[in-house]
């Protein structure tokens, strides 16, 4: 179901030009505006979902599958010589669309970005009470 | 099939210990031992594969609807307010260990960490003959 507000769906649905690198009838995947590299681009399934919390199970799995297609696509079309998937959801994780999107970000040798972060070193009886808060033993 | 040069492989198997959030026949989740935030989670197949390319499609559709539950209990138990999936290919892309795996990161309000990249500013020209390149019309 599509959400006339979103600007999104108005893309995947056609409504507003892309540069469109694939589309089928559940998916359009379109470059980024603002890439990382050469390629960046977004698989936007057409119907609207907020985030990976309401994309139903059968269209996560489409989403992989595409993301690997893409990614053959990239390394053998574009010479890439790696790929990122960042997927993000809610504002605080970076999402700035409310309408489920995947990076997909092909990496070149020598290019100049940095995906990462700042790393913790908790100690292995805190990483046992999370072990256990997650898991519901808490 | 297992790598016994791998230590993701060892550590998917149970001969070296870890903070187990999740297991069965093929995969076991992990607490990532240098955290980004308070719950960062791996995703291992048991089986080695270098990457998302060589990982299989039915066992990449494993993977997603695998981030999908994590996510959903990380956000139930952990009370996180976002999530982010990060899968990198390759060590331009800042994969470390070559075994195929997918970060899972909770991300709270207020929490520290900023993952993203420096946005490219391509003209609608150039993305246009990035957009022929991958799909094989350039």
């Amino acid at each position: 179901m599509k959400d006339d507000q979103c600007i999104f769906c108005k893309i995947a649905a056609g409504e507003i030009p892309s540069k469109t690198i694939y589309e089928d009838e559940e998916f359009r995947v379109i470059l980024d505006l603002g890439p990382a590299t050469k390629g960046h681009a977004l698989i936007l399934p057409k119907d609207h979902y907020k985030d990976l919390f309401e994309l139903p199970e059968e269209k996560a799995e489409k989403v992989i599958r595409l993301a690997k297609k893409m990614a053959a696509a990239m390394k053998e079309n574009l010479h890439a010589d790696g790929f990122n998937i960042i997927q993000n959801n809610s504002e605080c994780a970076g999402q700035t669309v409310f309408h489920f999107h995947m990076h997909l970000i092909p990496r070149y040798e020598g290019d100049k970005q940095k995906i990462g972060w700042i790393p913790g070193k908790p100690s292995q009886e805190e990483l046992e009470e999370i072990r256990k808060e997650i898991v519901g033993e808490a």
